[in-house]
C-alpha cells in the first residue's frame, strides 16, 4: 500500500515522523503487507531532509499514479487544497485531512464525492488535534441522539486564558509570551478572533446533527476584548473565563451555534483545562455528558489522528464509512440571541439601579465598576432589558453556561 | 437484521429502552432495513413487561435461531455467560457483552474464537460504561505506542472518596450514603476492595499493550482502609484521594498493573471527577496525554455503549474487527513494588526520625498523626526504609501519582 503526503510543514512532517517512527506496528494494524511514503508534494525546496528523494512539486504525479491509495492533505487552506482533494477522490483515492477549513466549508460535498467513488474522506486531525472525537461521535456515540456538543477547540486562546488566569498577564502580555512560546502565529487573528473554533465548531455540530453548518452561519466572538476585572469578577462569582465553540440542537430540529467567551463554573470539567490543551463536550440522550480532553494542537499529536485515519483508511479500502452528515438545508441555522442563558455583566454607575430589574442579582464591585450574573432568559431580551437601566453603563457582558 | 438480549437486568432492560425509543436512527446508522429485538432471555418472569412477549427461558432458542446474526449479553457473571457466549460465536453470531468478568478472564480466548468464525466479540461497555474508550485506543489511537493507561473505574468508589473529601463524610457513613442512593450494593466488597476497577484495568492493558492481563496478576487493594485523616493531610499536600486502576509498560516490553488508593494533584485531570463519575486517561509516544470523561455505570449510558456496539456489528457483519489483543505471555506482568515512586506516609511517633532518612521532607501534624510524602524510589526500597525508622510507626501509605 503506497501513500502521499501534500504539503510538509508543521503537520505533514510529522506524519512521515510517525509513518517511519512506528511504521511495524502501523502496518500490523492497517491488516496490509506494507505501507510506503511514495511521495511528498510540497513547493519549498527541502534539501537536506532524509527524505528529499520523494519530494515532488508536481500534484498530477499524485493524481496519475495508480499505486497510491492514500493521500493526506495537510497543505491547510482552501484553495488549492479543495480542487486537489475533489479529483483525488474522483479518482478513486481516499484522502485524509487535517484542514478545518476544508472541512468546514467543503466537508458535505467531499464526503458525497467519497461515496459516489467508493472511497473514503477522513478527517479526525480536524478537531482536537489528536483528540479522538470524530471517530467517538459517529460510532461510539452511535446510539445517542446527540443536543449538545461544545469545547474548548483552541490551545492558543486557552493558553492566553490561562495566562491572564493564573498569573494576571494582561490580554496583550498573554498574547506576547503565546507568540514568544510558538503557540500563536505573528498574526494571531485566526486564533484571538474565535475562527479557528468557528471552523471546528461547524464540523462537530454537522456530524452531531446531520446537516452542514457553514462557519458565516455561526456567531463568532474572540477574547481580546476579555480584561483582567473580567477574570476577577468571574473568580467572585466561582467562574473562570473560557472561548467555547458550541452548538446545540433546539426542540423544533433546528440549530444554534456560537463561539464566544463564557463564563463556566471553577469545578466544572472545562475549568481544569489549561494551557494549550482541548476538551470536548458531547450531551447525548441516553449516555448524559462525555468529555474529550489531550493536546488539540501540536506537530505530533495532530500527526497521531492523521494516521490513524490513515490506518482505517487501509482497513476500509473497499468500502466507504458513513458519517451522516448531509448537506446543508434552509433556515435550519438560527440566531443564537433567541438562545436562554444567563449573562455575567460588568458595568458602571448607579449599583442599585440594577435591583430594580435583577432583584435576586449579586453585585460585586471593584476599581468603580461593578458586576453581577443575570437570571436565565433570552439573550435578546436580558440585552434590550440592560439598555434601559438609568444611570447604568453596560461595559461587558459574556454568557454564563452550565458546563 | 434481528437480535437477542441474554439477561433483562439494569443493562440489558436499558439496552432494549434504547433500541426501542432510537429505533429508526439505529437502523439508519447501522446500513441495514431494519433491527427487530427478537428474544430476551432471563430465568426471572416479567408478566407485565410490554416486551413480554419476546420473553424466553431456553438458551437453546438462540443459538438454533439462523434469523439471529447478533446476540447482546447482559447476564454479569463468568458462568453461564462464558459457555454461552462461547457456543454463539461457534455458531458464527456475534456477541455484544457488558460483562467485564467475562471480557477480563476470556478476553482472548473468546476473540480469538470470534476470528475464526468471522464474526465480531464486542465490549466496549466493560470498561466506562458509556464513555467511548475501547474504540479510541483500538483506532483513534492506532498511530501510537501506548506507554500508560490509568483511570477513576469505578463509579461507587469515586462517589464515596467525593464524599469523603468534599462532606468530611467517615467511610462507613459515606458507604451508607451510596448504598441509600443505590450507587452501591448491599454488598459492597467488589466495588470497595477494587475488584471491578482490576477486571476494567485488565481489559485495559491489555488491549493496550497487546497481551492478556489476567486480574490474579494485579495488584488490588481497596478504599476501605482510607482514612478522614488521609484526606485532610492529603490536602495539605495540594492532592486528592482517588482510587486508580493503573497499567504501565516498562521499558522491557513487559508490564506492571495495580489498583489503589493514589493521591493525584489538586489541578489535575482526575481530582475534578467527583461523584459517580469516572475518567479514563492514556498515554500515547505520540499524542502525550487523552482523557475521556463519563458516566462510568448506570442503565442508559452502558446501554449506549452496548447498542453502539450492536450497530457495529451490523455494519461489520462480513468481517472481524482487529484488536490486537493476544494471549498471556509467560512472565509477562512484573511485580509494582519494582516501580519507581512518591509515596504519602501516615505515622506516629518521633517525626524529627523522619528528617534523618527523607531529609526534604515536608512534614504536616495533626491529631497525633503527622504525614509526609518521600523522594521518589522504587517502592520496595521505600517500603524497607520506613519499616526501619526508629521511634515511627507508620499507619498507611499511599502511592503518589504524577497524574
Amino acid at each position: 500500500m503506497q501513500l502521499a503526503i501534500m504539503g510538509y510543514g508543521v503537520v505533514g512532517s510529522g506524519v512521515a515522523e510517525v509513518l517511519i517512527k512506528n511504521h511495524d506496528s502501523i502496518v500490523r494494524r492497517s491488516g496490509k503487507d506494507s505501507m510506503q511514503l511514495k511521495y511528498i508534494l510540497d513547493l519549498k525546496d527541502f534539501p537536506d531532509d532524509p527524505l528529499h528523494d520523494r519530494m515532488i512539486k508536481d500534484f498530477n504525479i499524485i493524481l496519475n499514479d495508480d499505486e497510491i491509495s492514500i493521500v493526506v492533505e495537510t497543505m491547510g487552506g482552501l484553495h488549492p487544497a479543495y480542487e486537489f482533494v475533489k479529483s483525488l477522490l474522483e479518482r478513486g483515492k481516499s484522502v485524509v485531512t487535517s484542514n478545518k477549513e476544508l472541512v468546514a466549508s467543503k466537508g458535505a460535498e467531499l464526503l458525497r464525492t467519497a461515496r459516489e467513488h467508493r472511497v473514503n474522506f477522513l478527517f479526525e486531525a480536524s478537531v482536537g488535534g489528536g483528540i479522538p472525537i470524530i471517530r467517538p461521535i459517529s460510532q461510539c456515540l452511535a446510539a445517542n441522539v446527540i443536543e449538545e456538543v461544545a469545547g474548548i477547540l483552541n490551545g492558543t486562546t486557552n493558553f492566553i486564558l490561562t495566562k491572564m488566569i493564573d498569573d494576571k498577564l494582561d490580554f496583550d502580555t498573554a498574547l506576547r509570551l503565546a507568540q514568544k512560546n510558538g503557540y500563536a502565529e505573528s498574526d494571531p487573528t485566526a486564533d484571538i478572533e474565535g475562527i479557528d473554533s468557528c471552523r471546528k465548531i461547524c464540523i462537530l455540530a454537522s456530524l452531531c446533527f446531520g446537516y452542514h453548518v457553514y462557519p458565516d452561519q455561526v456567531y463568532t466572538q474572540g477574547i481580546s476584548d476579555v480584561t483582567l476585572q473580567d477574570v476577577a469578577f468571574a473568580h467572585k462569582f466561582g467562574k473562570v473565563i473560557k472561548l467555547l465553540g458550541m452548538a446545540k440542537k433546539l426542540s423544533d430540529g433546528r440549530v444554534t451555534a456560537s463561539v464566544r467567551p463564557c463564563l463556566v463554573d471553577e469545578s466544572g470539567q472545562f475549568a481544569n483545562v489549561t494551557d494549550v490543551f482541548n476538551s470536548i463536550l458531547v450531551r447525548g440522550d441516553v449516555i448524559g455528558d462525555v468529555c474529550f480532553y489531550g493536546r488539540g494542537a501540536g506537530k505530533l499529536p495532530t500527526a497521531s489522528a492523521v494516521v490513524a485515519d490513515v490506518i482505517d483508511c487501509a482497513k476500509h479500502s473497499d468500502r466507504t464509512k458513513i458519517f451522516g452528515w448531509n448537506d446543508a438545508k434552509e433556515n435550519y441555522v438560527t440566531d443564537h440571541l433567541d438562545d436562554p442563558c444567563a449573562l455575567y455583566v460588568r458595568a458602571q454607575g448607579d449599583e442599585k439601579a440594577i435591583l430594580d430589574l435583577f432583584p435576586a442579582a449579586e453585585i460585586a464591585s471593584s476599581g468603580g465598576e461593578f458586576a453581577f450574573i443575570t437570571d436565565a432568559a433570552s439573550e435578546r431580551e436580558l440585552l434590550a432589558k440592560l439598555s434601559r437601566i438609568p444611570g447604568v453603563t453596560v461595559k461587558s457582558t459574556i454568557k454564563v453556561t452550565d458546563y
